[in-house]
């Protein structure tokens, strides 16, 4: 017995939570957990649901015959297996913290997904990536090189069929084709509370700024640097006493988790996006659980 | 064009959110929020619906012919005008922080509730009441006249059709009665993070006992003394140069937060009770905004 | 027996603690609280000093005695009398939950200040005021009579002896003239986590970028438009099912907290300007303990 | 020129301020940072002070040239090297997060500390300690070998001269003789906000009480189970919809990071046992700062 997601955007209209819940009841399915949200700016809906396969229906069956409920309402949807492992690719430069948060979270089942390979600039993280059995691959990027570099990675992701690039502090900026192809597929960790303090040494930024609490972003990567739709955030206090130094260690916690967090609910398939914003569901029983002790 | 909330809580069956949604559907409803929440250990179902009744259902018509969806299922329901207001009264004592909050959150519309009468064993609030035009009631308490105060209290409640009871920091412990006839809809603020500190002066026991966070929770009221299922809770940090006296005064923000924010889930249905525990649902688009600027 | 406070900057020094209280002792004070700030970047040396005079010696005779010690290390200081109420002046326009709760905490001793009057360009809040005996002064802005308005502003507080002007929601910018003149002593509440939403409608602004947390800035009021030293910030949770109008909602109290917590640091002599920074020292014992219950 | 730390505790009396501070003085010293306490309700005080040596005074001259100052008083004081790294030696079961965070803390020198060792009574981490080139020692406990595993426990502790336990969710309950022994030098995570859920599966009692919050607290471990001086604590939202295996998995981040700031303000000295409480000073400037980049 399956457990399966569906997510679902279209134009709000009466009727439509009724068409699926009705489809998925009529094809033996057992809704386990549903959220849904009515833009009432946009009038878009989105709906995202949890449901046990109680009759045998495969997630080919499902998707065959959902066509025939999604034509009249125009409905943008796809159903994905729980138990399948996202492909995510890791891109690190020398900042190493939420590398290794992540590969613990991984490790530990907390992070249900594959991680398919590391991709950095620099060597410093080689030996601990493969340490983890994961294929590290040093791709230098240059002024130079940068087109050629790029290439290179794209490569990488496109040979693994990976869903998704993970920018864990990977300091280089993407260009704007691979911003675009990869649309709503890269998720960046930003070290400042954006809008404030876009672009370098945010830190700095805040420190000389004197704001009393700094904070971190979780975004999508967009050709607009710093602009993309925002995941999720967090804000830790400082005080006169700490200088930009500190603030980078103290930075490190609220950077990995915003991360972590952000990775958790696109993997979950809480994630819509909505224009340049994101609608994001509040996670479902289970879904944090891990069966591993560290 | 009313809005209409529908509370469903039943054993989760297959099949359930389509029954519900085919219905409002068909009586030409659209639906514009929902949730749910299935307890894997109970096997119940909660649901919470807002809608729209687009070709003119009204409230009676919608509850007479869910009746017939409901019976197979055996789901407990109730339909709600989002429009209508409900009726409070609040019991306050001598510390007032708590009813200043949530006359001011009434004054303005923050909190859409009737407040149609404050019951006080002291003299404190009488003026601050009597001007916001609400009728307050002195009932004096002491060890000797504890029953027949209360049989005023009640028939203060009663005879103004009140379904929601707030302590707002009211001191006299209710009888087992009151608290059964009441259930689940009293609602009490204990100054201290449950079930840290039950009792009397959790303040003081919070200060001997050393903790670097003092908190607040909101719950209903039972006869087992700071027991109840509990809605809302929150926490602030203290240090070592905070006494006691310190801790009665940051405690009351969060104090008056707490029980606003429990207020308000209470009132909007998103509170289920399930067994001594709640189901807390999202607030809904617009849920929070108010006219009145202050 | 007084309770004093000295506040003391000057370049850091060898020797300086020492100075200071090696004077303070001779002079028969017992140091109860104390708090440095050695500022590495700038050289600048911040201290604040809780103190007995047990051997009664008076604010002037401590202050005149201390011209010696400061002299020869070229320190700026202040001696206050903790009993001291500071004179405030609030100025609000038509948003009125800072001022509400800035009444109520003052009305229960929770902010021990004078507030010697409350300046609006608006009615709204004239009855509020004076129900609380509280001298109101309407005094009406347009485009027109803005330099006139400010003259009598000033006036106001310069009659009164005013030792601080608060901006509890008040929409109007203030002239240059008026900030140099008042510099480091009026307070603002801007509702965004400054820098980020500057200007007008700042929640509208978060709502159309998507973030996930709001917030709310205390800073003081310069020339250049919410660029003043920040005092004290802070955030709290949207999601994507909150409107912009349930922005301002769920703002309200933190921008309320926020506010009242940088008047409590500033009265308290808790703040110090460091160029476009704020040096801000904790609370002492005993420093948020109110008398009166409501 | 070396930065040092001293700290006082004694009775609160006139004057010892200026005592402390004109030792400093007089031996050339500058004072960077200073912190007191004045506990009104016992009459201790506490003081934390960090110098720089500026004409050469080493440790040693210092420690020799206070006790006069420190006699007439009845002080309790002791000098610090900044520099010198504390001997830390860690304890774990099988969850092994804070392991993992507290290596990774140490290791990028987010943590100045010296890991002597760590002892388990489980080899699931044997692997991570040696790949750290930290000895790791297998100590099994049992029912009945009891006092000799902790025989062995502490004579690794001894034999290294280490000055502080850290049990990083070690799940065996130590003896009231090495609880004794290790005074004010032994620091325990436990998994809930304390007093809240003492003992075992705090996350199963959370769980089963339907609190909203969960928390993790770090404390002196005393022979009384998690009744010891508590030094940190924090708390993490959780909902209806998360089951206690997903508490676990909440827990983590907020149990890592609270023993981690624990256990930073122990090695800096920031902490003063008073009674059963704490005293925890705040960091100074620079103290969070670390070097390496991960």
């Amino acid at each position: 017995m399956n457990s399966f997601t569906l997510t679902v955007t279209c134009l709000s209209t009466r009727g439509v939570v009724a068409a699926i819940s009705g489809y998925l009841a009529r094809e033996g399915c057992n809704i386990s957990d549903s959220t849904q949200f009515d833009d009432r700016e946009t009038g878009r809906f989105f709906m995202r649901i949890s449901f046990l396969s109680e009759q045998g229906r495969t997630l080919e069956d499902l998707d065959a015959g959902f066509a025939a409920v999604a034509a009249p309402l125009s409905m943008d949807y796809s159903f994905h297996d729980e138990a399948a492992r996202m492909k995510v690719v890791l891109m690190v430069s020398r900042f190493g913290h939420c590398l290794n948060d992540l590969l613990y979270r991984w490790r530990i089942g907390a992070l249900p997904i594959d991680i398919v390979a590391v991709i950095s600039n620099h060597l410093d993280y080689q030996k601990v990536v493969v340490n983890h059995d994961i294929p590290f691959h040093y791709i230098r990027v240059t002024k130079e090189n940068k087109a050629a570099a790029e290439a290179r990675q794209l490569a990488v992701v496109e040979e693994i069929g990976a869903e998704l690039i993970v920018l864990a502090r990977y300091m280089q900026v993407l260009s704007d084709d691979m911003c675009t192809r990869m649309s709503g597929r890269i998720i960046n960790i930003h070290h400042s509370f954006l809008p404030s303090f876009k672009g370098a040494n945010p830190y700095k930024q805040a420190y000389e700024r004197g704001v009393k609490l700094i904070g971190a972003t979780a975004h999508y990567v967009t050709a607009d640097l710093d602009e993309g739709p925002i995941i999720e955030q967090d804000t830790v206090r400082v005080t006169h006493a700490q200088s930009a130094a500190d603030y980078v260690s103290l930075g490190r916690d609220v950077e990995s988790q915003v991360l972590a967090r952000a990775i958790h609910a696109h993997i979950h398939r809480r994630v819509f996006l909505n224009g340049n914003k994101t609608v994001v569901f509040p996670a479902g029983p289970g879904a944090y659980a891990s069966k591993r002790m560290g």
